[in-house]
C-alpha cells in the first residue's frame, strides 16, 4: 500500500521540526496509497479540532492526487466542484494536504497538517513531503 | 479536565439572566477542556434546532480556542477556511461560542449559545464567560 | 412540549442528591415530550462515555414511553425487538431511562442517567422522576 | 489534557517492541484525558480495519476508565450493558484498550491496540501502559 511506517515517521519528524521552527503547534497525519491512516501526532497544545482536519486533508490529497488546496479552488460557489466537501464523509479542501511520491514519481500516500494558517499548514506539510524526496 | 460542574452552572446561570434581560430564549451549552459536554439548558420555548447548534458552537470554540465567529470570518466562499464546517462531525462557525479561561488564562472549556440573532447569542455567551472571570 | 426547564432542573437536582447519597458520579439528561434535550449535567469525574448514554437513555424512554430497560428485555437475540438499538441514531436499552409524567399521568418528558451499575443508574433516574410526582 | 505527545510516543514505542517480540502487526492509538487522539501508528502490513478499532478501543477505555474488555463482559446478550456499543458513535468492547495513569494514579489518557487476537492486542496495550508507570 505504498508508504511504510518508517517513511511516514520520517515525514512526520521533518514536519514537526518545521512546525517548531516557525513557532506553530500542529496536528500531522499521514495516509497510505489506500488513503488509510498510517501515522498521526498532535503536538502538545495543538488545536483539538485539527485532529480531524489533518486527517481529512491527507485523505483529500490522496483521494484526488493533488494538494487539498487545489480542490478548494474548484469547490467555491459557481465552481465546477461546488460543495464536493459533502462527499467521502467530509473533505477538507483548503491547503495543508499534499500527496507523497516515491523516487519514481508514484504516489505512495499523503500528508495532512492542521493547526495554524493554511499557509503555515501547507509549509509544514511540504517539509514532510520533502523529507522523503 | 478543566471546568467543574459548579463553574459551568455559574456560567449558565449568568447567561440565562442575560438572556432574560434582553428578552430572548436560549439554548446554552458548556463543554470542558476536552470538548465534552458538561452542562446544558434549554429555556422554555427556545428553538429546538438550537439544541445542537449551541453544543456545536461550544465545541467549535474549544476545538480552535477562539470565538466561533472568528472561524466563520475565514470559512466564507473564497476564504482560507472555506467549508471547514464539514470537519469534526459538523462545526458551527457563526457567533455564539466562546472559550472559557481560568484566572491563569488557561482555557478550561467553552460556552455555546443559540436561540436569537448571532449578536444576542454572542452577548449571552459573553455573560457566561464573564461570570467566571 | 411538556416539561419545563424548572421541572427538569428539579428532577436533576433530586437525581444528583440521590447519586451523592449512594456514592456515585452520574451524567443526567432530561428530554421533553418531543424527545429533545432540555437539560443535562455531568458530575465532576463522571464517565465521559456516559454523556451520550444518558441522553440516549432519556430519548429511548420517551421514544417508547416506557423505562429503557423494558426495551432491552425484548431486544435480546431471539427477542421480538432484536437489535432495535440500530434505529434512531442509536438507542440504549438497558436501565437508567424513565418517562416523566405530570399529575394527570401524561408523559411530559423523560430522564436518563448513566455512570454506575444499571441498578444505580435506574435508582438515580427514579429519584428524578419522584421529585416531580 | 493529561498525556503529552512525548509520553504517548514512549507508550507507542514500547507497544511496537512488544508487538514485534510476539510476531504481530498492530495498529496502536493513544488518546488524551479528553479522549482526543494524540498519536497513532500502523505497523506495515497491519489490518486496515484495525485503524478504526484501535482508536475506538482507546476511546472506550477512557470513556469508562477501565479496560475495554471489561465493558465487553457486561455487553453480551442478557448482560446488563447489552448493545452499549451503539453509543458514542461506536464503541469497541473487547480487549485491547487500557487507561493510562500517571504516578499519582490519575487517568491521563488511554491506549488502544488492534491487529491480532484480543489476548495479543491486550498484551501489547499493556506494554504501552507499563512503559509509563
Amino acid at each position: 500500500m505504498g508508504i511504510t511506517l518508517e517513511q511516514a515517521e520520517t515525514a512526520i519528524k521533518a514536519a514537526k521540526e518545521k512546525a517548531k521552527a516557525i513557532g506553530t503547534l500542529m496536528n500531522i497525519a499521514v495516509v497510505d496509497a489506500g488513503a488509510n491512516l498510517t501515522a498521526f501526532v498532535r503536538m502538545d497544545g495543538a488545536w483539538l479540532g485539527s485532529v480531524d482536519i489533518a486527517q481529512k486533508k491527507a485523505k483529500t490529497a490522496r483521494y484526488f492526487d493533488m494538494p487539498s488546496g487545489e480542490i478548494g479552488k474548484l469547490s467555491q460557489p459557481g465552481g465546477s466542484l461546488y460543495n464536493i466537501e459533502h462527499s467521502n464523509g467530509g473533505l477538507i479542501t483548503f491547503p495543508g494536504g499534499i500527496p507523497i511520491k516515491n523516487s519514481d514519481g508514484e504516489i505512495i500516500g499523503a500528508i495532512g497538517v492542521s493547526g495554524s494558517t493554511v499557509e503555515n499548514d501547507h509549509a509544514v506539510a511540504q517539509a514532510g513531503v520533502d523529507a522523503l524526496s
